[in-house]
């Protein structure tokens, strides 16, 4: 992306891009059939689960002007609207906690004036929303997106942390929460009793934990060794609902001899009891507000804008990662607009306003290309069994496949040449294989052709771009509102839960979480690292570079959440995680090595160092997974690299091919392999950095071809465990 | 083992035996300084804590008559006689949960009898073990542990699963108690209010499952990526007791807001308190026990007698298992005899008697087998360094390390004349690495020659076998008694955790139990069993034997277990599982192939079919660990494979051998390999099948030689995980 201020071009480019692609984004969803509704379920349940817990606290912190109902209808709302005009479908809408921070700080502020007080809070947000709205305008309008490559790996996986330690935090002090009075309720109830309120105590710590654990094993159900492949993912896709309702029933088990207050659950007004609809008509008190608060409004409303500026860039720019071969064009500057256009709607109706959420964003785009990877795997083994029925050759096998895969491909302008050439990495590989069984002009079979596996290790990563996934989960969401008398069966304790979970499950990927770990990593134990990992830092940069870059961004991190606990000034927390791009492009590079830097936090504005590069054959490194299945595959490199497709050659023979010694040799023995490895990560530099902007899924797509997914791209290997 | 019935032949030769290194046994063990502790402690915690848990067990169901006083006495003075004048001091005793089970059921006849009555308890239990000891005294001249090699792993597992079942039990029975009023405790108490047993049952909840899961993470320290090597050492071999007390300490958080019965703690007296001592006196008591109970104790003893037999010598077999190389001769009929002296003993003082336990004692083995590995390789570490600065050639250097590790053998005269020529592989390792990289003759340097993990890599398991742990930890056990005071700190919700953990820990390893997990094993995920256990039947043995067999073990457990339940009859359940030894033999071998029988329950009476065998060269493999630690490949291989040695060639690539692909595309593709790999099973089924008797641990070691454990023993390779 071109960094162009000329005002309205990038809003431009955006709708004329994206508006080629609209009907295809519809007519290719209703296509995919009941099979949406995987990832639809999987995203409606990551992203009303926290929205619901995001109400809780509100209410909690707002002395329940807000709650559940305000935030649902949020995320609902504005995530329908966007699902049908926004930019980039695959973005994910929602209260945030960030959000829910910047409101807490305001109610306090607001609590406290006698000419505002809580009466006057949403009106005064109403303002709030209108000069946030403005700014976003100006912003989107004036190109600001075109900056977006500076957005560096450090604030995006520093702004990532954050989010995790205030889910943490959340849940920690939900739990504490759980042994005291709550402040709001009659301290004289059985339930309130010392002896009852330990119970209730321990009672919450029990299906929390419960939660969280077996949250965290149901993820990795695909890897399990036990149960059909179909129980497996399932439990895989709705583990973690499908635990929330469990630890929900088991909080019902002891019913008959406990008060009815324990466990303590969701407190919520029901959406058509009187009263609830109270901040609907917030628009009418607005000009009650004082003309000085107005003005004054002007000052959370710039931290809000920067907010969701970073906020919503971030999460649209981790949901395109280059990893996914997105074939629709990117639409951050059209997005932004729409954004302020939410924010003023919601402002004036007195929700809070929703924006791009980080994780669920890339969540959603990851379970998208689990589906396209079933839907192409599923016509790919069905044609080629057809095939091999007739006793077709391998060529006229290839022939037929590759048919089928154009069938299956998105018939879009954006679509690169080199694409269609498909499938080309399947056809030398089974010739290879045959060649090897001496059956080259043979009739094939499956004793000599494994279609099912041999498809699945071969298909490269696309994803099932469309809008219908989106304005289902978003209507789901919208659902859930009328759903509030059985959304207010689920324990507190278990959302406490669930707020954990969703910050252990950010970490994986996170890079910067990998460089905290790897400090306590025992020296002779560092290779493990760069096994697992996509670290090629680890061998690259000195570990005395790795501490102090690691170290800086741990103590910036602290910062940043410690000012999330100063009363007023806390506001401002947006702002310092801006800040960070300055010091990164300005400070930082005074104190590393420009190769060094470049390895740990790619940059795009850096000059990377020009390296001599020869690709090693496909077929000569054999790396592809084995044994793993599809959702396994997509698991390991979607959650683990977020940032960088991992490039290890696990000692993995496969049927096919030959053993890649050369390769694990070098990953073996590190001390080896500096000399050998560095082109490649030169290359890797160049190539796989997400979040270094121009060259990631921000590539202009609209003219010059894309590079092949299929011919060029690095394939993935998974240690075999 | 020869099946000879000839009275007092066995016990004569066992006593010839050990007699020949008794003096070796103590100066052994004093030689290797302090570091004896790291294994004495870590049987003593796994010794002692379940003998308390086993006295709060047997203080409820005797209402109060025998405590964990009276088990610790029983289990301190047993295993200070036996570790002094024992046979095999690697055997560790114990009172034990069937043991716990028989006096329960005895406790609950004589309480009915109203001539017999809680008072005479302990007196008609005097004269139980009185026949016990009758019957062990004539089992043991009459040579009944000749046919040992009889007890096949059928018979073995099951018992062991049986042993897990009863202790997972009682860890649910636990938990659930404590939700109760426990029935010898006044319900008006403050902590026994509804309220208050609920927050009981709930913070037990916590801490014991608290214990469990933490006490499981720590004992995979050793492949924990984080902290230094000492670190995890330390909590791999301490981890189980620490958490044992660091959840004691988190039952005291709440100690202010809660009434002082909460958590319930262990009850027992202090030795010191009158009345303590009653049942030490019983002999006194024993003549009014009425004639007609003194001749119908024999129907109790029977069962005791079967009991003991079968566990001792299964404890026996298990802590003296091929793999562990032992040097020294077993003692199967001598301890036997000892067993009925001390039977006897504890019978006259009122104590419930000890036996041979599992899994404490492969435990203990295992321990040694680390702390002797240890000592070898600091050794051989050092002498390889000193060669290295002398600038000593490859033959200088292997000279000297054959030199230095001869000093380390034990000079007895069992020692079998090939394992004079000990390091001969490490040579022929050594020899291959530096001519591959030219370095044949000139002096080799640490760049060449790794010292640390080749050396780690190629020492053979042997085991420090000497009398100083097993006295130590008895002694400390009997330490116990005097610390009363302080255990009685330790929640009982603790116990239940820790009881949990040691039926889960005593699992892997069990092929029932790991057959039982293929049953529901996905079909395209069973290869995954195969390449983490010892478990070539997987590949020759049809899978609807496998089911067939494995259903019926199942359903034999569950009437074992079954009988312990029913009243008065549940004395019988020693019988039942006796009774496995003709059933496999007899009506078994009706059912299923022999070669199937052979693979899945190798009995050393079954003729084994011949099959030709070329072992492949070591070299030829390559399949060393490479980044394994040393405790890391001892638990590796003898925690999990309780039976067979892994014979799982698993691609891997060290540093000094080529790859193995052969091996390796054996493995990854089961469908080729059944053919190919044959042979090689058929070796196995010979060689190492533990509990086939005759030629595993009970070999004739006094005279015939044993094959070398350097060069011909297999090499244990672990998955690079």
């Amino acid at each position: 992306m071109e960094e162009t201020f000329v005002p309205f071009r990038g809003i431009k480019n955006d709708l004329h891009g994206r508006l080629l692609c609209y009907k295809q984004d519809w007519t290719s969803g209703i296509k995919a059939g009941f099979r949406i509704l995987a990832p639809t379920t999987y995203i409606f349940f990551a992203s009303a689960i926290p929205v619901i817990s995001f109400g809780e606290q509100l209410e909690r912190n707002t002395d329940g002007i807000l709650t559940a109902v305000q935030t649902l209808a949020s995320t609902a709302i504005c995530g329908i609207i966007h699902s049908i005009i926004g930019g980039q479908p695959l973005l994910i809408l929602g209260v945030a906690e960030p959000t829910v921070i910047m409101y807490t700080f305001m109610f306090n502020f607001a609590k406290q004036r006698p000419d505002l007080g809580p009466g006057l809070f949403l009106a005064w947000t109403g303002w709030v929303c209108v000069w946030t709205a403005i700014l976003l305008f100006l912003l989107a309008i004036l190109g600001a997106c075109s900056i977006i490559n500076r957005f560096t790996r450090l604030a995006g996986e520093l702004f990532g942390m954050l989010i995790a330690m205030l889910f943490m935090q959340q849940a920690i002090k939900g739990l504490v929460e759980e042994f005291r009075v709550p402040e709001r309720d009659n301290p004289h109830l059985t339930e309130f009793m010392p002896s009852w309120r330990f119970a209730n105590g321990m009672f919450a710590l029990v299906l929390s934990f419960g939660l969280l654990l077996t949250a965290l094993r149901s993820r990795k159900a695909r890897s399990w060794r036990y149960g059909t492949g179909w129980l497996r993912s399932l439990i895989a896709d709705y583990g973690v609902p499908i635990m929330v309702v469990v630890w929900t029933a088991v909080s019902y088990i002891p019913s008959e001899s406990v008060p009815k207050g324990i466990p303590r659950r969701l407190v919520s007004p029901n959406p058509w009891s009187p009263g609830a609809y109270q901040n609907w008509t917030v628009i009418k008190d607005m000009l009650n507000v004082p003309v000085i608060y107005i003005l004054g409004a002007f000052v959370p409303a710039t931290m809000i804008a920067v907010l969701y500026y970073f906020d919503h860039s971030v999460a649209s720019q981790l949901a395109q990662q280059k990893e996914f071969n997105l074939r629709k064009p990117s639409s951050f500057h059209y997005d932004l607009l729409l954004l302020g256009f939410l924010t003023l709607m919601c402002g004036l109706v007195g929700i809070p306003p929703s924006n791009g959420v980080i994780p669920q964003s890339p969540m959603h785009t990851k379970s998208l290309a689990t589906l396209k990877h079933q839907l192409l795997r599923n016509k790919l083994v069905t044609t080629a069994r057809k095939s091999m029925q007739k006793n077709s050759s391998l060529g006229q096998l290839y022939g037929n496949m590759q048919e089928a895969y154009q069938q299956m491909q998105t018939p879009l302008i954006y679509q690169e040449p080199s694409a269609r050439q498909g499938l080309k990495e399947l056809k030398e590989s089974t010739i290879q294989l045959a060649s090897s069984m001496g059956h080259i002009d043979a009739p094939i079979d499956e004793t000599v052709f494994d279609v099912e596996k041999e498809i699945d290790d071969l298909l490269p990563v696309e994803v099932k771009e469309q809008r219908v996934s989106n304005l289902l989960q978003a209507t789901m969401v919208g659902g859930c509102v009328a759903a509030m008398p059985v959304l207010r069966m689920i324990p507190t304790s278990v959302l406490w839960g669930y707020f954990a979970y969703m910050a252990i499950e950010s970490l994986p990927g996170n890079q910067f979480w990998e460089r905290i770990l790897l400090l306590f990593t025992a020296p002779s134990r560092r290779y493990k690292v760069l096994e697992d990992y996509h670290a090629t830092f680890v061998e690259t940069v000195p570990f005395k570079s790795i501490v102090a870059f690691t170290t800086f961004q741990t103590l910036y991190l602290l910062a940043c959440f410690g000012i999330t606990w100063v009363p007023i000034a806390g506001l401002l927390f947006p702002l310092l995680i801006m800040l960070l791009v300055p010091v990164r492009q300005y400070i930082l590079s005074k104190f590393f090595k420009g190769v060094h830097l470049q390895d740990l936090d790619a940059a795009d504005y850096e000059e990377s160092p020009a390296v001599p590069f020869h690709l090693p054959m496909e077929g000569e490194f054999g790396s592809r997974p084995s044994h793993a299945e599809s959702g396994e595959i997509l698991d390991e490199m979607i959650t683990r690299s977020r940032g960088e497709v991992k490039r290890i050659n696990s000692p993995k023979i496969t049927s096919s091919t030959a053993t890649p010694i050369r390769d694990t040799k070098l990953l073996q023995s590190p001390r080896i392999s500096e000399k050998a490895y560095s082109p490649q990560i030169g290359k890797l530099r160049g190539q796989q950095s997400p979040l270094s902007g121009g060259r990631g899924p921000f590539s202009p797509r609209t003219g010059e071809p894309k590079p092949s997914n299929l011919g060029t791209s690095p394939r993935i290997s998974t240690p075999n465990d």
